[in-house]
């Protein structure tokens, strides 16, 4: 993680402080449960979260603790016993380290899931909007970067407004995953814990319980979870991708949000720099990237080894973080876009209407022209135009063979953009159910 | 794929014949939609079924004449042509060669997952009947490859059907993102086709609209799709790893099976190779490595460009076919894996029972003993059972301190392996539904 | 491997009777090793040389015995014996099917590396060729997808010619890496061979000695060569990205190579798409995906374990047989890259003049006057240009406060393209040797 | 990077301060250089040096800047400027940003380099110390996990020690690839700065010339670099998991270092996790998953886009930080391994001496027993050894077939580890030079 691509939401639920929080609830739930079963006395349960609930850890004191406990959990304990007293030999009882830490990773990525979430709703809400606005205005479609057949702008954005309506749900679907809770001893078998303090505590949580656990949470979950994010961020390039390619100097349909007072932008007015794409693109290859360490913590040896730990303890955060910060950015940038209708009129009328030549095609040939000469009559027509020598429109109007079977008014029809856009409403309807 | 490495179910999903068919069943589909609407004669569409449907199309004719035409829709359709006759002309009417492409993938992905959704079934019996087989036979769970406390083998195999029931429950989802068929023509606006031929052709093949294509179905869905293959492959890893570490000589707590008459085995009986562990190893790192490309796909220029393809064509048939694979070998060696409770048993005692030694500790605080007093009498039995000078449960016993609070039958008590299996069902329970 | 994107000459690298006849020479040249040494008889040694030094193995009789034997070493020197007779039993003394099978991945690898940099080779001569062709073309140069300063199409081109040296110079590395030989027998200790066996039959194969085997040769060597095709592919799909940015329908400064009569071609005449450059944007990610379980291969247990050779299987022709292929295809692509640098002149002066803006400030400011009043001369005449009201040098000229310190003729200097290519020579230089 | 991995040497080279006074270096020996040409005035690039050489950059005020200028390089000449005053009007002259930011990373990232080698040579130091210590300590090698034949635990550290003086000269050609110097301007053609300069600057800063940059030094070098630190976490993971297994319970013939007071050792003696080198593997991860994006890097548009630059500010500290640490802690691991010479035997002799069994087949078939009834007479003997029913060597001197051509003292001769050992001197020559 760095500062400059974080957010202080996300960055907080990462922060030692929340860490401690989440331990202490978890402990605290589960003397609770105990209490609650008749293994501890309920007064203790009661004194424990009376005693420590308003407690802001110290941080400070738990390092140097562990500096010579050489163990964090134990560290947190020794502090919080502080507080707590006597009743402190209640806490933590036939529990093993990883079930604290387990849980806690849970609830982070849990939380961390709820901000993504919310992020993706506001990048939907972004594309909506601007879908809409732009629903019926008509740009080029472009395959292989080459001018192909008319496309409306809402459309473009219609398509990234589903593909990030998937990313949603694969999020919800990813959160689901990992929001599990594990209380179940040293080798996951419950020895010295009661099966009912785990259910009790994940119910608290807002936590799934984990089915069968080997002191840890088995790390298939947290490998399908980054996996998801590595998707997410893959989409997130490819429409920050769009928007560098929209931004070239040629093609200028669209440009990232520049202030007025910006500085230096009036004296090299064209040199605006679509750089808030071109960064969530960097930063979708940093996400992207740790799919791999997290897939590869998956086998863990037996019932575990600690390998993982040190991935996750950067992955964790900077995954997170990283999305956060990138999903905002995009959310930004396509609330802020500026889109230039013209230019894309322009685009589309740079070809001298060629991009309407299959459409003639295919009208000359229902018109009972044989495919080999209506190729023909296209081709002779289509090439002064690619020459910059003619619009396509009147060569086609003022050829013989052509005028036979198709009128002026029937070849101006041909050119119209209506006939390419009469679906948009159906596509609206699918991706947005409204149109 | 590799033929060492392929089962010819899944191989026959990738072979040219299959794709051709299902490129037929696509154009003929449409046809009979566009015969429904009214767009091409009732009769037309008909004939064309009744015409191709039972033929066997000539893979090399087609190779023949997309030499000539570089596009292998064309190619195709051309040889159509040569079977239909006259009606071929309204085949492929407003379509574009992704229509056919990609709509074809969707099929072929969905069969492969249908084939490995009923590889996924197979291992999950074979670990179920495994896991009730050994429910009670006791062995050591190890944490860090080192001793921690008893666990029994069949917690082991529960272990691993649950993280196999969340792979078959990851791959129902990811099937479902590539499910999907699009024919909407050139960029997707349904210009020269109507959306119902879409419709009809999706609900014939099984498969979902796309609500929103370029001329493609978007890459995110196929980047998940291979994603969710990576992460199942590093499940199988985890397995196969279990077996490798427990076929260790020192170990040998269970072998992979070895028929009586297998070359080799009898002169060097101990160098029994856990080979097909290994190889799922190395199978799972190469399923695993074709995520990274998948999500590279992602990010396509504006309606498309053609990158994709040719990681498709590769990763398609190769992480299908090797997942498939190695599944099958993986729940051939599951289901006929030697399992040895004695040396389960053996590996349980080789420590002189130091692995109760936690539970001692635990024993004397709760007779009152301080923490730094029970740790004190346990240590001093402990040490000479670690130097090999005697065993745990006896010394223990002769211990004068330790005898004021625990009697023998405490003691004995302790050691009883039935304190650590009583919450097995729970967990069966939890796992199968059923214990 | 498909056969779509392979050449003949590296498929035949990878066929089983190659590696038949790899493995032949191995032990061929040990027996001479050995005979040399005494060990076994002379007569013996150069027998086994005669009889079946040219015989072509019949692959599918040694399929069958290895059916078996499931073994695929013994499966050839069972047919080995069947040509050599009674000298058979001094062929693969002391040795073990590693010493065979990695030694043999050794050679197969050496030769991939010789056809890749000969490929290599092809392509630094079409980027020379093309360079010194387009040295002083003009072309604007971009960054972030914006029209930036001139520089001339040669220079990028030189930027890929210093790319690709670099490349060559890593592949000679990654060569040396893998050409190792190891007959060191079962764990590497030469307990049963002289390792003067080992020196001989490296020295007759080209190879070097295996300091220290372990019955594998270590697979760090190998992932440090994958990982070295890795990076090569990211520089081809460097060089391809950058064509199909040239050849989109705005800018249009390049376009892969169309014959004549190519299809379709003339009634679109747009419709040239970058396919050939797509493709190999495509090909790069694949070989760039197996550096990962290339990498994953190296930690082996002990002193082997065999999860390596699944991968290798499969990645070993895969990742060669592609990059050959894209390698190829990408030198054909350039050697006949249609180049115009008419556009490029036009792409130059489509933002009237205003690329030298930053020349224009530098001169005033030059001239004594004040950064601020510089900055303000220039942004009142580069707004109306930006808003398509005029060319910029007229204006400048026009204009009252810049006319006192820079005269027309000093303003056209700062227009002349010269100024910026005035080193391009001594890049040439620095890049090719010569300029 | 988190705290935890992480060495203040390392971390001091990624820290704002160092990274501006790398930035003042550049620009103060660019003017150095444009002094010497003649550009600038010879008082004033002395002036700018002395005025600025001892100062402290104050971060803060530089990061306050930046939040108005929006530009880290923009900001920090101003910050410079408040110290050089009027003089600062010659500093950065015809240069652009990338030339400071692109030379400073080449500093930063060959400092970081030679504390990678530094941190090599310590490992190799320690890998070839113990690698003596136990050149002839005899122990069973293993492939597949299961016992094979006799090596000596010097080989091991031999093996690693080769495999590590690999990594080593792989480091030195890494670090080589992104040690150059790119002072060329906007888009790389020198149009407003000499050549000279940049010569003069990479020489005083030990870099060498970039030949072409494009503003930006070519990403092909850095992924190089990555992907090289990737395969030395590679090997690291290999060594991590030999001693992981080594220390295994049943294994037990090493043991990662503890301290006779470090609590919760003595209680639970066996109970000694290898958490080091656990943690080294998942540390491995971490960096290998780094080489992929640093791959993806490379495909930077046209003359450059700035998506590189948040990957690496992630990266570049990143990857060579926890190469440091991991590399440093792997050190300390090795030099302080407790090895258990007694356990090695204890496990070479737990099969009963089967692991001669081959040299007995082989010895039997030197003297004249044809290959299958060798094989029936070692077979008749190793199976009850399998069993555990007695002690192979007593059984083959018993044997009356075997006694026939085999005497009792040749029998134990075969059972001789020296045998085995004859060429270890050979390999420790190759290795380390002598033996």
């Amino acid at each position: 993680m760095i500062p400059r691509y974080a957010r202080p939401e996300m960055v907080a639920i990462w922060e030692p402080r929340t860490r401690f929080r989440i331990w202490f609830e978890i402990e605290a739930y589960a003397c609770e449960a105990m209490a609650e079963i008749g293994i501890i006395p309920k007064e203790s349960a009661k004194a424990i979260w009376e005693k420590a609930k308003d407690v802001e850890f110290d941080v400070e004191r738990i390092d140097e603790i562990e500096k010579i406990t050489k163990h964090d959990v134990i560290a947190f304990l020794t502090h919080l016993a502080e507080f707590i007293g006597a009743d402190a030999r209640f806490v933590h009882q036939g529990m093993t380290s990883s079930d604290v830490l387990d849980t806690c990773l849970a609830v982070q990525l849990s939380r961390a899931s709820d901000l993504l979430l919310a992020d993706l709703d506001g990048l939907l809400a972004a594309l909506k909007r601007r879908a809409f606005e732009h629903k019926m205005t008509p740009t080029i479609g472009r395959s292989h970067g080459i001018h192909a057949e008319p496309v409306t702008f809402g459309l473009k954005l219609a398509q990234a407004y589903a593909e990030f309506s998937r990313a949603r749900e694969r999020l919800v679907y990813a959160r689901k995953e990992i929001a599990t809770c594990a209380i179940s001893g040293a080798v996951g078998t419950f020895a010295n814990i009661d099966p009912r303090v785990e259910t009790y505590v994940a119910q608290k949580l807002g936590l799934a319980v984990e089915p069968v656990s080997t002191q840890v949470i088995p790390r298939d979950r947290h490998a399908m979870f980054f996996a998801t994010l590595g998707v997410i961020a893959s989409s997130m390039e490819r429409l920050a991708v769009e928007v560098r390619h929209l931004q070239r100097t040629e093609v200028l349909e669209a440009e990232e949000y520049f202030s007025e007072g910006q500085k230096g932008s009036s004296a090299m007015p064209h040199k605006r720099n679509p750089v808030l794409s071109e960064n969530v693109t960097g930063l979708a290859r940093l996400v992207r990237g740790m799919a791999v360490p997290a897939m590869e913590n998956v086998a863990l040896w037996h019932e575990r080894d600690i390998s993982h730990s040190s991935v996750e303890r950067m992955i964790g955060p900077d995954a997170t973080i990283t999305l956060d910060f990138a999903l905002v950015r995009l959310t930004g940038l396509i609330d802020k876009l500026l889109i230039y209708p013209a230019n894309m009129q322009k685009n589309l009328d740079r070809l001298g209407g060629l991009v309407h030549s299959q459409r003639v095609l295919l009208a000359l040939t229902q018109k009972g022209i044989s495919r080999e000469d209506a190729y023909a009559y296209v081709q002779r027509n289509a090439m002064p135009v690619w020459r910059g020598e003619g619009e396509f429109l009147p060569l086609l109007k003022a050829d013989a063979d052509i005028a036979k079977v198709l009128s002026p008014a029937e070849l101006e029809e041909l050119f119209d953009l209506g006939y390419h856009f009469k679906n948009v409403d159906v596509i609206f309807d699918r991706v947005f159910g409204e149109s």
